[in-house]
């Protein structure tokens, strides 16, 4: 290409997009091309949580701090920085076609750049290995789970799906809500594990490293009739130092928390057997024909702009970004004895080829006091912020869970809120102490 | 907006965008952005059936004629016509969150689209309907499956899901693939009808306008445990006369069929029923959390398009290329003994307001002769042409579907092995009837 180009007919859509991007909403917000129309004029500004007016300059005092989704929005001023690399102009003839050129419904430059990412990431092995396309991890892990169900045999007994305590609450949501003669849900994989006979076929997913606590995990049943999906849609460098390239025989990933694009509903999983890929690949195709090629082309592009600099850009900078909140809420939290949070030690990263130091997803809190039973409500009540309850996770609601992964406003509000709280305690506490030591004067 | 916009970070994007819809394929093929790319230079030109070459230019002789797949091409002169309003640039920071502003995943803008358009196009009523997206058709089809059978009752028997013959074969590989506790597919509507007790759940597919036939059809179980999916994907101005407001309970659509892109996954169901609705947006958040941004966005922009002439000039285009294809099918077939076509009578048109002819998707062919059993082998062995077999729609195999909707190339080799089938089947004719008359001379 090169030079000068005379724009024509993708000109006035490059103009909408530019014009919408220019709709000042404070930095506490922004415009979306299909955003609501007011006035039959332009879209309006879509606010940050907690903030409101026109122009989203407003803050919402006594709003509540949202920590409750891992919608990730973090990785949002990568993408405003790389505008011009990650926009693509869809022209209106674009992929009209159930399928691409070789009948499939998954495009070749797509898989391509993924199996590419993963190898200079050093995150996965893609060699001898299928892959699924699927609308976000959610269809793949029902795919999954379907596929490694399925029996050919019509008497056997449904498998048994399991997940460790705590574990993503979509498992067993999804696992119970499509009511498949072939599954049931049998929750904790530890309790199974003491009661289960070892010739009935058990599907566990593990989550590595896991929602909610950033752990590392493995599959706890092992054997001719256990099968493993593994969940490793936080397996990158922003949330995890990758000791070696996982090599599950069914793994899944998502450009949610890759490349921060969960509006886009695109993730893949890579299969080893291949009648497992085989009936995976039909699950989706009976679910909705494949996945949508508008989103298949945006994941191209996106993925195009990370590994450009050999992925070093985007995971520094997502690294960097919640390592920092990592540490502004340990240290905080470190001055109370009422909330802990989970240990995560620095490791080796074969990415980034040094010692680094944790950078979860998510924190994965305590509340360590007696009376605290509930500390979704405890955080709710006092500090006026809305995390993710434990049982949500099918833990005590002892824990609850906060995301890191939103926008910098509603990290910022998060930080702030549980700062006054500690001070609170604190406060309180001198305050005790100081009575307390009055009655010793006395 | 107006005036001369100085464009920025958007041109590149467009750049790659107009380089690559310059790619010379022959008018027999196009090139994509996101195009296998060979020698690390640009997107390949990919080829319509039948044509080969670097840039499509080389006519494949004796290559198969594809009657087969529904792959809506015939709609794509419309949007080369429309570039420049039916572009979309997308940039890299365009709706990263998992939900809109209002928690759903549902754009309200493109809601308030697809309730104009039937309104103005007057085949659906949408007042006092809940609208759910899907992933094209296919993804609703079974939730609404899904939404109807379930029960509170974990004891009472699947419902009967069924279909009247000929029906799309999906609805049975679908319906069947998931092994759900609560439904299970029963094949003929008539069948069962026959059959079953009135206390029993069914199910029924309405596909009205009817894939293959074109027929309009009806449900034909009635009474308070017969529930209807009325499929209303080909009930367009393109396809059929809309004599009134299509009324069902549960309508689904798609824009595959309506705008033609079948490759962009979005469909959507109008339910007149509160909780059918709930359990079948559960459904899709199961599935898959709710549709692409980038599906959604791409569809508005198209809908907007088609609004922008209050619908006139997208069917009027649509209408016209398939009243000719069917035009010039029958013209040549009634010339065969050997071959019908199914009738469709010329019917008044609310949207057109005349009477218009008949303009449907699909050729349903019948092969006359007792010794063509199988209609699909005949056209294939003997025409070098390939449809879709009766049996895959229930029917006989005596039965073969053609389709109209591809694109020009397709259709004019089809024309073009029917005539000469057909001058065949008449020159063997002549020289039969010859003998016959020579051995009445003799």
């Amino acid at each position: 290409m090169g030079g000068d180009w005379e724009l024509s007919w993708s000109k006035r859509a490059a103009e909408e997009a530019e014009h919408v991007a220019t709709i000042s909403c404070s930095g506490h917000g922004r415009a979306y091309l299909d955003g609501l129309i007011l006035d039959g004029k332009e879209p309006v500004c879509e606010c940050n949580s907690c903030y409101g007016g026109r122009d989203c300059s407003l803050f919402l005092t006594g709003c509540a701090a949202n920590a409750d989704s891992g919608d990730p929005y973090f990785l949002e001023p990568f993408w405003t920085k790389h505008a011009s690399k990650s926009a693509v102009l869809v022209a209106g003839w674009h992929r009209m076609s159930y399928v691409f050129p070789d009948q499939s419904r998954i495009s070749a430059e797509l898989e391509r750049h993924i199996r590419e990412i993963h190898t200079i990431v050093g995150n996965a092995v893609t060699e001898g290995r299928y892959i699924v396309f699927g609308a976000g991890s959610t269809q793949l892990l029902n795919a999954a789970v379907n596929a490694l169900s399925t029996s050919n045999n019509f008497n056997s007994s449904p498998s048994s799906v399991v997940a460790s305590i705590p574990y993503y609450s979509l498992y067993q949501m999804q696992t119970e809500f499509f009511r498949s003669m072939d599954y049931m849900f049998q929750g904790d994989a530890a309790l199974l594990q003491n009661t289960s006979d070892a010739t009935k076929n058990v599907v566990e997913f593990v989550t590595s490293p896991n929602n909610p606590d950033g752990q590392l995990k493995k599959a706890i049943f092992q054997g001719p009739n256990a099968k493993a999906i593994y969940d490793r849609v936080y397996y990158w460098p922003h949330f995890t130092a990758i000791p070696a390239p996982a090599d599950d025989d069914l793994m899944i990933f998502t450009i949610s928390k890759l490349t921060g694009h969960a509006g886009t509903r695109f993730g893949w999983a890579l299969v080893k057997d291949e009648s497992v890929y085989q009936r995976m690949t039909q699950h989706i195709l009976m679910s909705s024909l494949g996945i949508s090629r508008d989103a298949q082309l945006r994941a191209l592009k996106l993925l195009n702009v990370v590994l450009e600099t050999g992925g070093r850009e985007i995971f520094e900078f997502g690294y960097h970004t919640l390592k920092k909140r990592w540490e502004n809420l340990t240290n905080i939290l470190s001055l109370s004895n009422r909330f802990t949070l989970q240990k995560i030690e620095p490791k080796y990263c074969n990415f980034f080829k040094n010692i680094r130091d944790p950078s979860p997803a998510y924190a994965w809190v305590k509340c360590e006091r007696e009376e605290d039973k509930d500390c979704y409500e405890v955080l709710k009540q006092e500090a006026n912020v809305y995390g993710r309850p434990g049982a949500e996770f099918g833990a005590e609601d002892r824990y609850v869970r906060l995301t890191l992964l939103r926008s910098q406003d509603d990290f910022d509000l998060l930080l702030q809120r549980l700062n006054q709280l500690v001070l609170d305690e604190r406060k309180s506490k001198i305050i005790i102490s100081s009575q307390v030591g009055g009655q010793y004067v006395t």
